[in-house]
């Protein structure tokens, strides 16, 4: 049985008196998904925590979906097979749309190696508001890094199918944004990602100084 | 293979600086799970989002999660066996936490008929967050309005295993709250919702009158 024969022709959609648009208002924001994507160690969640932390003290709603986070719970039935990998993107992607009809300015920080299943995020959400944050870190620097040790553990063989040592990492083409995290302070790699929201019109601009 | 065993044991929860407590503190109210549950034309629908668009004309974080818009989207690959609707309330209560952990008073409504199904939702959601909501309606007063026209379908057999037809609703033996909405008004029922919210100290209580 395919998928698409499965869903159920008697669920209709409700239609709520409270939109994301009204909540929009409510919170002075609008809300994005941030899909950040980069090898492990290349800086993904402490970037995306880093902007959390700003947006917040700035007043704004915010969550981040992150592996870790995730893996526990929502899948914590899948493993690392192919199909498993896509149902888990796939499961963060409508996770990430719900956040997002709630207002949330919603980060994701996944490796997602493939450009296909950041495709199938991307399809998911609607146009405009899925911002693709490449985090670029050297190889070699995510390596020597290793901040959680799992790149010696592949090297040994320990772990296989991992991400930029038996399984590829396929860049992003054309990521809305590309950070060199070996190159720019966390201080800067933040205020790139602001300087897009607010070039996005998702954040106010800021108040501009009276001219006199 | 268990799904204990499939769980990786390189992921771990990472520390974010911006915690639930802190988000509630910025929105000036707690976060919770409003878990209405009842027979098809009880009216859970109704009722969540009229106590949705009452709390969110008061500022609040809210969203809905109900069966029509999560079946289309995190549950698009589930049928209706025991199995497929046991996972489809599970990813429910997952995604309801994370909401929660977003700092949103997250409504769902679903039939949720077993009471086996309604204790695992309670159970992944942290003590005290969980609230119940039992939308009792008599069944010949739901299949009298069947707006949807599901329950004479279920009458002629055209679909199977219906709730209160051809399968059973567990009641729920102790609820948070259990309203007659045959006998109660929409109005005098989101007040009954708005009330348990106050006296759980979910919404801060109404600023009282001088007394001189």
């Amino acid at each position: 049985m395919n998928k698409q024969s499965k869903k159920s022709s008697n669920t209709v959609w409700h239609s709520a008196t409270v939109t994301r648009q009204r909540r929009e208002q409510k919170n002075a924001h609008k809300s994005a998904v941030l899909w950040f994507t980069g090898l492990s160690g290349s800086g993904k969640s402490t970037l995306a925590h880093a902007v959390e932390e700003q947006l917040h003290q700035n007043g704004l709603n915010t969550f981040v979906l992150d592996g870790d986070n995730v893996r526990h719970g929502l899948c914590s039935d899948l493993g690392f097979s192919d199909d498993d990998r896509r149902e888990n993107i796939r499961r963060i992607s409508e996770t990430a749309k719900l956040l997002l009809e709630a207002g949330v300015i919603t980060l994701t920080s996944f490796i997602s190696p493939f450009r296909a299943e950041r495709a199938t995020a991307r399809s998911l959400i609607p146009h405009g508001d899925f911002i693709e944050i490449h985090c670029f870190c050297p190889l070699t620097v995510c390596e020597q890094r290793d901040v959680k040790g799992l790149y010696k553990k592949a090297r040994l063989g320990e772990i296989k199918n991992f991400t930029g040592i038996s399984s590829p990492y396929e860049e992003p083409e054309n990521p809305d944004l590309k950070i060199d995290t070996s190159r720019l302070t966390l201080e800067d790699s933040v205020e790139q990602v602001i300087a897009l929201l607010r070039a996005r019109n998702i954040l106010p601009a800021p108040a501009s100084k009276p001219t006199e």
